[in-house]
């Protein structure tokens, strides 16, 4: 196979003709034979001016075609980099979204934008591309809301291209920002059996066809997909100081809203050994600065592709949000900040009240539209693991979020009761004790003060982005009523 | 809530007593009481020798207590490194298991085996731990089948908690390798509408109560737990020369097989613009090596506890597997390999039959136990994306296993088939052509030789570290009739 496939592009090379199958692989262009091997670059290593000079080789798709009276200019994309190769070819047959491999020489641009271009001697079409079926057309800046009709193409346009890019470093970054400060990172489990917890509409999980009895559960007890890894992380953290886990999860929850996702990712760490509340705004705060950061700094155009055409201006409230130390305020003080302000809410805003996205928005904005943390919510609103701060008469819990602008909550999180009495007289007025037993276990043997948070990893996206909606920042959105693919 | 914390603990340590709720928080062992705040360390820190002399904290769970004429000698573990670091505090009442903060001087230890021991000012007992109880016992070596009936204290043990380091370890590597080779990593979707593939027994997804009607999907249409992330990177393929993903994946096997998990980990990634299927072997293989250098040097002492206690021997087996290139054999070599031996096979061998493990075991074996690839399997065995090699008589499909000593397949892998037409008619005659017209579109816009592998990183796991059962490789292990947590 291996053989022929070589032999086979060879000969085509040789003969100047193509055809495999119902593909036609037409080679144009071609100025002369060169006998030399050219070396294979990634567009990334292409456009990076290092291999001036360079008799080289390029393979991708065909973003741009500009004739002119002698020349035809075109632009490929290997998903490498945003920045376009320019290629220089005597004039052809080519359209846009065809796959292409071009041979030629690496020259000193003539044009101030960019620094090289490649002068083709071959370009062979690999792969055509009929520009009537294809979706997105020639010189046309789709939309968002457009290309995300087109699951299985829209990795093709240069703004989710640039997206999944982005994505792939910041999830990078995140990762190296917990290896760089000591954390363990562990898989939770996607399936569970914890259905407890309260954290929203559960998906079950069941095999598609039950071997034997109908009503027997292949896991012997009802089982769910994760809604958080903050228990499963718990039981770490009885012998890791520090531990995250970064994974899907899920919610039934039926909305087609832009902001809820049936599957999305969430980053979870907890950290042992905590004396307050600060030891989990610290890392939230480092976390949020570390990978914004390296995301505008290693996706500095990709980036720029959002700020410039998507959501012009919010270049400037990143900027903005990196320039202080994100405020605190207790949960207190915000229902005061909210009561004493001039704007209607449409939901109430007394104490005991949970705050809504527009008290959060109201809240960003007070605090000067920059992420703020707001701290010890009442303890009836939070779930029976957060960390009882035992006060009166406003009884609070030690739970924290962290609100940004645009999006709103972006983490949440509390310190856990790590007191075994304190934990059981709360599992069992809510019955749970049985269940939880393994859980009131970690308390039992060498329990310790420890705390942690979760943070919405497509929230994120939206909130350095400025993207409105959820569904345009993740490559394969489900929510209700669509799984597509 | 924070002050309340921070005077307490204060308050705690000037009185010597502390008692919260049911807990009694000890303190033992003050020489003095330090009005010079120490340096809190991680162990990892206080054991490297780069402290010697400072005042410092340590906090972690007692792993050992020696009580010595005058001296109690412990060893305490926070999770950040296997080595010990050895604590002389006068005299205490001290448990194994129980969590202790110690305050106290980094000296050069007087004894050969470590570097450092910290001699203790104070000790404070964070959280109890009952040892009659606690499943785990001082100076017990429990084995891996015993502490796997903990699943929420297993964390608590010496080889469990090197087990996480080294998961988390190998986890970071891989990232690194594709990173470093201009993988872009895709979040390939964990429910998915997909359910043709054939790989297994597949796990489908509704919620727990739905809302209005019974028969009604959540999501329109049947949704499942994937069974990899090959065809969602395949659509990534079309603009994007290098993807990959790390995920978890599923199979409603039901075995309790210790080959077997219903949910478990897979890397994948998918090569565009391939020759041959060398392209694939040489990242496969690169990939194996980078992976395993890396945890060999960064995990040493982890590793060693299991090549010393657990699986005696091995690290000769895996320092063998990394020495030489892996060879590849055809399928077709394979088979008379088998038919030439001499062994007893419970399987047929000829021509045109799956492997089995006890194939794959002689196999490795006849290459020398080394990895070993096996290419071009017969086209009938192997799904309808696998490329076609149109050779006869034999006819076969560019497909690749990877073989490993001790596991058997590690990895699976094909170039895919890119020609419309070829494709178009495999998936007619499965009447599949309607259910993937999204991926022959694939095929239609662009289109380019591609191809790609799966790796079971369990299995790889299983196969550096020499652990028998996958159970015992993976935090949560979730199986036929086991779902605990």
């Amino acid at each position: 196979s291996a053989a022929f496939i070589t032999m086979f592009r060879t000969a085509a090379k040789m003969l100047s003709v193509a055809s495999t199958s119902s593909f036609s692989r037409r080679i144009l262009s071609i100025r002369y034979y060169c006998k030399r091997t050219p070396t294979k670059l990634r567009l990334s290593e292409a456009v990076s001016g290092s291999k001036l000079g360079a008799n080289v080789q390029v393979q991708g798709w065909v973003r741009s075609v500009r004739p002119q009276k002698k020349n035809l200019f075109l632009h490929v994309n290997d998903g490498s980099t945003l920045q376009p190769l320019q290629i220089v070819a005597s004039s052809g047959l080519l359209t846009f979204g065809c796959a292409v491999e071009v041979t030629g020489t690496l020259k000193q641009s003539p044009h101030q934008k960019q620094l090289v271009e490649l002068e083709a001697d071959q370009i062979l079409v690999v792969g055509e591309c009929n520009p009537v079926d294809f979706p997105f057309k020639i010189k046309e800046r789709h939309n968002l809301e457009y290309i995300r009709q087109f699951p299985h193409l829209r990795c093709r346009t240069n703004a989710f291209s640039s997206l999944l890019r982005i994505r792939s470093e910041a999830t990078t970054a995140i990762h190296s920002y917990f290896r760089e400060n000591g954390f363990v990172q562990i898989h939770t489990p996607i399936i569970t059996s914890n259905d407890c917890e309260g954290a929203g509409e559960l998906f079950q999980v069941e095999p598609q066809s039950p071997e034997n009895d109908e009503d027997a559960n292949f896991f012997s007890v009802p089982a769910f997909l994760t809604v958080s890894g903050q228990l499963h992380l718990e039981v770490m953290s009885g012998g890791f100081s520090r531990v995250y886990t970064f994974g899907p999860t899920f919610r039934a929850e039926n909305s087609q809203s832009r902001r809820h996702l049936a599957e999305f990712y969430m980053v979870e760490a907890e950290v042992s050994f905590t004396q307050s509340i600060e030891d989990l705004t610290k890392v939230m705060e480092d976390m949020f600065r570390s990978a914004t950061e390296d995301v505008l700094a290693h996706c500095a155009e990709d980036v720029a592709l959002f700020h410039k055409h998507v959501t012009p201006g919010h270049r400037d409230t990143v900027d903005h949000m990196l320039k202080k130390r994100f405020p605190v305020i207790t949960y207190t003080e915000a229902i005061d900040i909210l009561n004493r302000s001039s704007q209607k809410f449409a939901f109430p805003t007394q104490w005991g009240c949970d705050l809504q996205t527009e008290h959060e928005k109201y809240l960003v904005k007070h605090c000067g539209n920059i992420p703020v943390f707001v701290t010890d919510y009442p303890y009836e609103l939070k779930p029976f693991y957060a960390r009882d701060n035992e006060d009166h008469p406003e009884h609070t819990a030690a739970a924290v979020d962290l609100l940004v602008p645009g999006v709103g909550e972006l983490c949440g999180g509390s310190l856990r009761e790590e007191r075994l009495d304190l934990l059981r007289t709360r599992l069992e007025e809510a019955g749970l004790q049985d269940t939880y037993s393994w859980y009131l276990d970690l308390r039992r043997f060498g329990s310790v003060p420890h705390g942690g948070f979760g943070l919405g990893f497509e929230r994120y996206l939206q909130c350095i982005l400025g993207v409105d909606n959820i569904k345009d920042v993740i490559p394969f959105p489900r929510f209700s009523h669509s799984c597509l693919l």
